[in-house]
């Protein structure tokens, strides 16, 4: 579970999907590929995934607006991108957040 | 799948959680009472969720920083809060971001 330890502020990507049924060899290994792939981007500070049925959201984090675009444009990401528009998903958003403050809380 | 559909800037609250084993009715009462009482409450713009396992993202829409500290200090949520750090959590991170952007695809 990610939480970035730099000081906000920092951004966010919250990335919501609806699922088409099928594929789901060529879905878990693109999406594989893409978190690896954004391990190694600059500017990259974590990232989480949760999927429950069809319904996922991917939180990433980032220091700033230009390593989002910068990532946006990486070339595998664009073919990934076009692949999940025209197999993998129905539906999706990509919402993109100046993260304000954030906090944790842990019982151990 | 939520997409506000005012205009940016709004607000949005990531949390992000890994549940302790067990409890799981008593959990699932909460998060369900937690939903339907957010859903009522001012500037609520809607809200996802994604539980994978143990680790579980919920992210919510709100109009203004005022509805998310009203929201946060409403008092059945603080029951609730209190509730989860003694029971149901072993961890969590809660993220407040304005949103600059969001854009969606829809394949039909």
């Amino acid at each position: 579970m990610t939480h970035p330890t730099i000081e906000p502020p920092y951004y966010t990507v919250v990335f919501t999907s609806v699922r088409a049924p099928g594929h789901d060899d060529e879905y878990r290994a693109m999406a594989t590929n893409m978190v690896e792939l954004a391990h190694t981007m600059p500017g990259f500070l974590g990232v989480d995934l949760a999927r429950d049925g069809h319904l996922g959201i991917t939180v990433s984090y980032w220091t700033d607006e230009a390593s989002i675009l910068h990532w946006k444009r990486q070339s595998d990401h664009i073919q990934a991108q076009k692949w999940g528009r025209a197999t993998f998903y129905l539906h999706y958003t990509v919402t993109v957040a100046k993260v304000e403050r954030s906090y944790q809380f842990t019982s151990f």
